[in-house]
């Protein structure tokens, strides 16, 4: 096995994973509590609430893996693999907010936001720099 | 073209795809032939399934292509690219299942959550070994 | 920085992202103005319309990834990101024309189709190849 390999990035995916499966199956659960049987989707605001921030969770995850894999190759892998924890805890601070009020969900958006934002900077410089260095053979710094 | 990429996992990856893309073309026919048309997402039972097993590939499909790379690359790429097949054979199953009846998509989702799992445990021992190796310059085996 | 990793594609990733981090903004804007507070997602035509085709994004969007970035790096990466552009313009083209009108999503959707099947065919060559290449040293070219 290459030492050379971006393990922390590949660690923080998994483990992101993990957490998108684990919200997958509370949903789940949710669905038993409430009695409501696959394919519906509809019922009370709690089961809806639960559902929607899986939803929300699925629709960011393909966007947070491009940013923190790009950030973390093209810019600082150490750096880029922290600011996922951050993610992963933004995430699970919406999920478990939003399942008791729709407000409530608002602390971990902005974290999650805050995140992708940080993330998609830092692979947005590093990107620019490698592609002058190997296009125009020209090193900023 | 460098004979070390990970061709295998890259020819499972571009098969789920392949997959996917026809579950979405399943649910466009299913659109028709029960006259739904976008964005409606409600309708007869049987389309309402159809809808809920694509939703639920989408869902884990950013997932699966998570633990299929990590595994076959910090672990062993001819058994992550295995396990990826069986993944698809039970991604069509639970497909075909549930299409006819919500309690036929079990078979299938059992196969699908074993091969996440046996991916998942191959990643995590890759990864952690990986890490020690990288980190503390220590070899487990 | 290695001048050697596929900085194209990956570039075209973070485009996409953002493209796709716009479209979720654009769904929120269009809650805001039919004042649909979460987690509903039923409402007027047009918001329905909106938050449809924002999660046809989502559902494509694992798959043009992985077909992006197995045939930029398994056949060629400057074609394979100047296609990946022509999805980027058609998934824009779909939005705009779904969010006015369900059948003007059709030009768009013929474009992002078109880029897919370009990226999955380079990919299959690309994939064949290697896998010859590696597997039983045949070289087709």
């Amino acid at each position: 096995m290459g030492s050379d390999l971006p393990v922390l990035l590949a660690a923080m995916s998994i483990l992101s994973a993990l957490h998108m499966g684990f919200q997958a199956r509370l949903v789940g659960w949710s669905r038993m509590k409430h009695k409501i049987l696959p394919p519906s989707v509809t019922g009370p605001a709690e089961f809806e609430r639960t559902f929607r921030t899986h939803q929300n969770g699925v629709e960011l995850y393909p966007i947070f893996l491009v940013v923190l894999w790009t950030s973390g190759i093209f810019c600082n892998e150490v750096l880029a693999a922290l600011v996922g924890l951050l993610y992963i805890v933004g995430r699970e601070m919406y999920f478990t907010g939003y399942i008791n009020e729709t407000k409530k969900r608002l602390p971990g958006f902005y974290l999650v936001l805050c995140a992708i934002l940080i993330l998609c900077r830092m692979a947005s410089v590093g990107i620019i720099q490698s592609f002058l260095d190997k296009y125009h053979d020209i090193k900023l710094f």
